[in-house]
């Protein structure tokens, strides 16, 4: 089956998110998909507390001379930007946006809040939902006219160098939040034509779809004193001079969830690490005719014995044992406990492992919490461990030379992947992207060299 | 000083919330107040996960037809609805709403659902953003044209009697959720004339504010079937019939956070209930001259004995402890360990708490922590106790004859607070209101007995 009809069908199957609400690009997350939205998330915000940022709301209208404040910015913004003109019935003085990203709401405070270099640094982020009129084709979670969630970091700083340090930071945090979803990454610093508008440079994370295409999944941006200039973000120094604030943003979108599920699917559903798994083990009874208390009854118990632990649910409906199976296979539940009459006997219980699909046995004592503890890390490792292996084989490296254009065309257009071409600053340019009938990813570091990368992008 | 003046001074000065944000009604919740906040909704996310609600998250955006659907519904919104009409440079086909409220969406797409009995119930909700064209005078956190956030819950069931139990559990939630946050309230049955748009009939907690206005806090509507048949959510029933869905829908805006604010603060500044302090105990060492080094060993060795187990902050900053003590006051940190060298010697820890303003000593032993879990929880306790003693205190018995009108007018713009007149089914109409000058909350029953409550409402 083709992905993009794959990731269609699981999407509904598994009860992530639904398409069908009248509005081309919004859709509704449902239950299931807003609970892996939640706990994945929930690392984020962890990590981001953890480093010293505060978490913090700001409005979503923005007037439209505060978005038009900073040019660039507007310029890569205001084709895509909602307006709205009207209250009730009354047309507003000033057209509002919807936010399409937060610096200009942002960044106006921030001029209110610094005054001296003690003010600084400001570390802040939101998580919130944002709007784009697209007018490409919009792919649930991927390509969104409403992004349910999007996560904004802001920063302020006193000197250059803190600003890059800040944009290290933020890599490092980005690292870690993708390494516990378990999802592969390539971080490259965007070209030039491609960075953010407004930004100095923007340095990206992007992964690869099992359909061999990249996907951006974060971005860290160094603003320099663009924007600070633009907005007044002023401080007096401690020798008593004036400077401007140097500026960092970073954000994170619903996108993570799209990876979630692409990275770790497979042909029979979802296949979810534990970390996120809306469920993490699911216990389904084996009854037989005749046994049926003692076999409910040691559910339960274990049931009982899990719950305070782990995110459990005991499976009681009247139907067959096969079709449960399939049900929380397809919904990606990392860790399956079958209870039978015989395994009762044995003083037995057995395991189900979703990622590889093997049964294995343990025995039924005081150990077992561990044991299951044990097994939904391992669980979690070797998802994060398979998907880089399947990351790495998408990579490929070509030395560049204009009789190679057509090998490398191929390979984008049969295999796809990453083509990475070592750096040589001569050919660096955007008309790469038309040679080779790709987008340039930019400047990355693989394995200790330096190299452009190159692919067909979502 | 004047309520209304002292609410805005404390929402500055303990960094609560910014009204600079250039749209009237939209502002900028600051790290501190977003904790609470998060705090806060953290209880009510709980208590509706335990009573088997599940969270999601809906569209942002209304087409206009959809909204449109429910004739009552729109009329209630219409003048209030912010339109976006624009989508870049182009106009958009339909015009869009930003959601005053989420019926029209959910109902939408409950209506895709819902097939047969056994899909019912469905209990949802979202904590989201919501928005309304305020032409009234706005205020923080009280009357927003962004109102930052909204908890609303849907709910579709198959009978009258489930959606009528519906009505209650959810009574029951919000109580538990105002209890833990030490907020009065009476529940009052909405009048007709002032019941949600579309509804059978809406039952409303209110709380009096400290200038003796009433606010209302929470509302909880039976729908009936009047959504179910606009939306077509027609399902089932056991015996092969059909039929619509029973409805019931409930919210909780920030309002609660502004009453956290009103209802325990005083003069001093905030006052928070523990539950919700974004920092619940604050460490203040006093140095004195020679002693520097034994005193912030201790003061640490405390910070680490409490950190894993309260939201605790050392404050090492470097100016005179009267200063802090006042800081942390106004910013409503229940609890403060002050650490000199005195105590030290005589194995003492020295407490103020912030609610009554009292300083005590207890042990620096093992007991430490169960002491400061005790005194936490007596502070929880204590504020609700207070809080309902201040708002018994608002509320005033007054028989109703035409002679006692101008009694009740005096009180009413005099002290305020909430009259409640003996239920006489003849003078219960929307004239009485004209009569005493006031709003009439609806029929609420206080000590076992049935009345009309009458106040002067936010």
């Amino acid at each position: 089956m083709e992905f993009s009809e794959w990731y269609s069908e699981i999407l509904e199957k598994a009860e992530i998110y639904d398409v069908r609400y009248p509005i081309k690009g919004c859709g509704v997350y449902l239950p299931y998909g807003f609970k892996i939205r939640r706990y994945a998330f929930e690392i984020i915000r962890k990590l981001l507390d953890e480093t010293g940022h505060d978490e913090t709301l700001f409005p979503m209208l923005i007037p439209e001379d505060l978005l038009a404040k900073e040019g660039e910015h507007i310029k890569g913004f205001e084709d895509e930007v909602y307006w709205v003109t009207h209250g009730g019935k009354t047309p507003l003085d000033v057209k509002l946006a919807l936010r399409p990203t937060s610096e200009t709401p942002i960044y106006h405070m921030m001029k209110l809040w610094v005054k001296v270099h003690t003010d600084l640094p400001i570390k802040l982020y939101q998580i919130v939902n944002t709007f784009r009129y697209e007018t490409k084709h919009t792919r649930p979670l991927i390509r969104l006219r409403e992004i349910m969630t999007f996560k904004e970091a802001h920063t302020a700083h006193a000197t250059k160098e803190e600003a890059e340090e800040q944009v290290k930071e933020a890599i490092e945090v980005y690292k870690k939040f993708f390494d516990a979803l378990g999802i592969p990454y390539l971080i490259s610093k965007r070209p030039e034509w491609d960075k953010f508008p407004g930004a100095e440079y923007t340095m990206a994370f992007d992964t690869i779809f099992p359909d061999g295409r990249t996907m951006q999944i974060g971005t860290v941006h160094n603003l320099g004193q663009n924007f600070a200039k633009t907005f007044e973000i002023i401080f007096e120094t401690p020798d008593g001079g004036k400077d401007y604030a140097y500026q960092t943003c970073y954000g994170i979108s619903d996108r993570v969830i799209a990876s979630i599920i692409a990275i770790h699917g497979d042909e029979k559903g979802l296949s979810l690490p534990p970390i996120v798994a809306p469920i993490q083990v699911v216990i389904v009874p084996l009854i037989f005719k005749g046994k049926e208390e003692i076999v409910m009854n040691k559910a339960k118990e274990i049931y009982n014995l899990l719950k305070d632990k782990f995110r459990v649910h005991l499976d009681d409906r009247d139907i067959r044992p096969g079709r449960k199976f399939n049900d929380w296979e397809l919904k990606g539940v990392p860790l399956r406990i079958e209870i039978g009459p015989k395994d009762i006997e044995n003083g037995k219980i057995t395991l189900f492992r979703r990622d590889i699909e093997e049964k294995f046995q343990i025995g039924d004592n005081e150990e077992l919490i561990d044991e299951m503890e044990k097994t939904l890390n391992t669980i979690n490792e070797n998802m994060k461990n398979r998907a880089w292996e399947k990351f790495d084989a998408f990579i490929k490296i070509v030395e560049f030379n204009e009789s190679k254009i057509d090998e490398i065309k191929n390979i984008l257009s049969e295999e796809r992947g990453v083509i990475l071409i070592p750096y040589v600053e001569s050919i660096y340019n955007e008309e790469l992207e038309d040679k080779v009938e790709a987008s340039v990813l930019g400047i990355t570091e693989y394995k200790g060299d330096k190299y452009i990368a190159i692919a067909r992008t979502y």
